[in-house]
């Protein structure tokens, strides 16, 4: 017996590659592509999180680590594992009766990584209510009992913040329009959970983020990822995981509740932002610098994107350009050359543009201002 | 001396390559992104035009046959060189007394291909009237006479089709802003010009878009090209050379010249689409192809998009979607899923949009339908 | 407790892609460079096989689903599931003591493709005699003993196919250098394996090619995954993992254990083939295409090559090349354009080449002859 | 007429973009796959030529000023325009006669950049002797007489370097074996030509490096370009023009004769380098840097390739990889790591390898070493 044991840390160090030797090679030009990328906003950080995801704990198909490479593959600064309490398929081969083991294997392999992961856990009912998240859990096994409201309590004792999943679910609400019911008022009542998802995985809710907005929720888009994050959203596709962007003071976890609590998040997904203008508006300025080459009656202006995102920009100022029509679009990670048409040549003078793919509501949009 | 004569026929067929064979191979895949493709609309052809264009015999740096080459490359139906009448800087090294000339190599180039070369002349002032081209001439010589407005004359007692060019360079006007002068209107009184470029080489210009509607002129979009094609609309940038796509009831020179003469044109340049609401419309409309995939009361479409533009579409109608907020893009060449809330899934129901990156003046945009 | 168990059934079918929708996706153009792609050869398929990966089931970080799925996206035909008899770091989580367990549960997962999933099972020892594994086991609980020649006489008794893992391994052979010891030449004469990894994961060995050639053993090649094949073999690097063809009358697991009985394999890492002559020759011959188009004394060859592999050929014939000199590249799936200076123009040729990148010992390539 | 003459100066600075401008865009991302690269080799530069090109002046399509811009376009050093002499299939448009006229527009066009422009003409005679380039002319009107004895003689007496034109190609030799006629071997007991084509345009000759290697000839690779040189080596497929890499001690018109007097040339073209293997060794190990990463006994090395060439290595050491056979590939401008089984790890130990993609004869290669 003693034989192969001695093996066992050869192969463990030989075969499998920590998280650690990932974060270096992250930096690689060939991953450089699955990094999201987004700019601080004045005083605050932009942390990338996925709040919401699968292993073999509960229905999914991968160990607690492989999510932890995933996030470090794409740049997230958090993620949280969250696992269904009530719902157990693989459970005859994993019996494990601690529902926080997942998070305690990926903690353990986030070590030495800057990967900030919260403990988490997918409460899974029938609808109403439907399925929630709880983060920031002291221990998931409290809150495995029958009673859902006494779930919502015991999250609540343990100051987690909690969001509802999928409200447009097209397998518990079939026509995929989110609305309340009298249990989800009653839970808003009691302050029993924060935020809701209005993107999950690939689907997107306007009547979610109307809620939201009637209710003072917090936004929340999360990946609800089963397999690989790779799969579902193809690199050549020039695809990313859906991500809450939540504007922290620091990157802590307590940062980041606060962040949560205030509702100062930003939902990524596709080619689309959604939130509050408060931070929509300098998510998008700060993602631009603009160069400015003074010319005789038409000014020249090199406007730098360094986000992943693609700017659809609609003219709002008195101004017209030398080579755009009142619609364009700023490519993620590109400069593009817009040449104004300045007549008298002001000193200082400003551009606004409506940006097309950003929503503060279902048919609303931020205004940003090019001050030159 | 005769010894090298003999070799003067193997060199040609040897070393120059004819545009016939040019055409075969621009239906290799590695030419396809060059090919510019927009369909056909109800009852009339799609003509993707550009006229206005330099060679050796002006200020250009390519003999004719490039041009050709070049155009064939592209996908043109109709090209017209327009060398400058009065501006003739090789002439010390090309003194051809005969302004016809260019337009005769590239008549012979095009031999046995598709593309319909076009006699055209670049009438060449100083503001006003600036620069304009003639095109379907007879005889470009009797267009080189000094009196300006004999000039125009000879053009209309021809059946040329005159068009200004680039009314808004900032070496002619140097606020860039196009703008009528008093023998513009006298030029317009006289029925001597009948269009309008709204895009030239890599500029463009809201006013001249005002100036032709306010005094019902056809639009034009144009290379202006004196160097090489390629390198000024770079394939890895997705480039393609600004044209003029003209609506005519067949591929033929007097069909064009009725389409040009009624104003039946759409300007195509980076992502933008310009013109009449009439043409515009049908276009965008022509170049979907809806497949429909019924399910409970979330219905998914697959829009193909066969043209090269990115389709910006914002939704008008009262359905949401279940995996875009109300804007998004159509990807030239792609398949986009959008998935639809029916509700009560009726049987026939209407999705409009407007489409953003098309105008149909400088701030509104046409509306498509999808009827399913 | 009931209400959430109905939410079980909805979950499934709609969170997991099961593996038989992603035989139908694996045509779509985007995985197209997945797929690894051999012609079959006279008389015999050509079956791609990976037959060493682990699960979470012993130290690999997935479920066995996911094995299955990368095996369609490689377009493999045979995968087997050989996780660790004797190594189970997962084993407080994961407890199973049935080491058929993983086996099961991708045989579930591979059901309604066409993918052959064989049991299999790692012997992982100190060396001598290092690791082995046992494929088309009945039963791996039964190899699961401590006498190491118990062991591989249990798996003869099951009739299972036995080779060589990574002799080269620098873990347990610190020199990197492949070579048998007493108790390998033991394992031999008592015929208890029969094959031998010359291509583990990202690591080579001319030595265990050269031990295989003295021994009459078949060549293996394999992954040894434990983390994600597309981590390991990035698509953007033209990576495909190494596989194992094997040349099989038929696609079942009876000609495949005949196949590798009778050493009919080729081993494909990298941009290299290892085999046979026998093999390895009309394996190349078969994935060119020849079309001649004869011209008078310089004949123009299209070689279209329908395989993964750039084949690097050196001229062995009298002919030299009108556009190539003695060694050039056939890439792979591409058509390489060959003038052939004929001189008399016979009419029937030959041409004969040595294929630099295929290997048929450690220092000798295999010929191939384009018969025309 | 005053009038439109004070436009011409603004017409010009506008449209047409003047090589300097270009050289600075050379150096933008999106040109530089175009760029030629290799290094220099120790004690003498390495200058990428191209001698070998038409304009409008005899039967090519661009004007001089283009052949300028590609030339910098592909990171030449030198270029030569070489009009043919007696055939001028443009003479009724263009009746200039001096045959220096292309060669001084081509100098007023790279006025300001780096690139050196030879005096050059092609001598255009049906075989024997067939065409040849004389470069370095003082005034190649002074070539255009009847015998063509004279010519070459004239050629001599301006210092003139000549070499023999695609003595393979198959309009003047059917079987395209490039061979000395009595007429050729006259010219060489004269000294009148030192030079010959083994590449031009895309056709290539064994029989003419013979001829080279045993009449003590220079080797020349040229473009011999008439129409476009991006259409005739286009950038998706890797592709870039045939040139002569010659080896002098400085970049200047004098160093580079006497480089070719001494014949200090390589060709490339495809993936292949022809030249001596004086210049050909030292020029492979230059584009090498290795860093070495040791290791108990299996040393890992990373091989930096600097240069354009995708190098084919045929191992020729006692030392065997730990991750490669015995042949192998360093792509171009990438890093590929060799693991070296050391075993008793020396200190100093050399690695040799056959370069397959160099030749030194039509069948013979270099072989460079890499000290450790």
């Amino acid at each position: 017996m003693k034989s192969y044991f001695t093996v066992i840390v050869f192969l463990y160090s030989c075969f499998w590659i920590p998280a650690q030797m990932l974060t270096a090679q992250s930096h690689d030009p060939e991953h450089h592509d699955r990094i999201i990328e987004f700019p601080d906003i004045p005083g605050l950080k932009t942390l990338k999180c996925d709040l919401h995801m699968h292993t073999v704990f509960s229905d999914g198909n991968v160990w607690p680590g492989i999510r932890v490479q995933e996030a470090i593959r794409d740049g997230l600064d958090v993620i949280s594992i969250t696992d269904h309490l009530e719902y157990q398929p693989h459970g005859a081969d994993l019996p494990h009766p601690d529902r926080n083991r997942s998070y305690q294997l990926a903690v353990e392999a986030a070590r030495n990584t800057d990967l900030i992961v919260l403990n988490g856990a997918e409460i899974t009912r029938s609808m109403p209510p439907g399925h929630f998240n709880a983060i920031f859990l002291e221990d998931a096994n409290a809150l495995h009992q029958e009673d859902v409201f006494e779930v919502f309590r015991e999250a609540k004792r343990q100051g987690a913040f909690v969001f509802w999943n999928h409200p447009h679910w097209t397998s518990q609400k079939p026509d995929g329009v989110a609305a309340l019911t009298d249990m989800h008022v009653k839970l808003l009542e009691e302050d029993l959970f924060h935020g809701i998802e209005i993107y999950n995985g690939s689907t997107y809710s306007d009547e979610a983020l109307d809620i939201a907005l009637q209710h003072d929720l917090t936004l929340l888009g999360t990946s609800d990822v089963h397999g690989l994050i790779d799969w579902e959203y193809l690199p050549q596709e020039g695809g990313h995981r859906p991500v809450t962007l939540a504007f922290a003071t620091e990157k802590s976890p307590n940062a980041l509740k606060e962040a949560f609590v205030k509702k100062q998040t930003v939902i990524w997904f596709h080619n689309t932002l959604v939130g509050d203008e408060a931070f929509l508006t300098p998510l998008i300025e700060q993602s631009l610098v603009v160069t400015r080459q003074p010319g005789a009656m038409v000014e020249t202006l090199l406007i730098e994107n360094h986000s992943d995102a693609d700017y659809i920009l609609q003219n709002q100022s008195r101004f017209t350009f030398h080579n755009h029509a009142g619609v364009f679009v700023l490519k993620a990670h590109e400069t593009t050359t817009v040449r104004v048409k300045t007549l008298i040549n002001p000193d200082n003078f400003q551009l606004t543009f409506k940006v097309l793919n950003a929503f503060t509501s279902s048919d609303s949009h931020p205004v940003i201002t090019l001050y030159l």
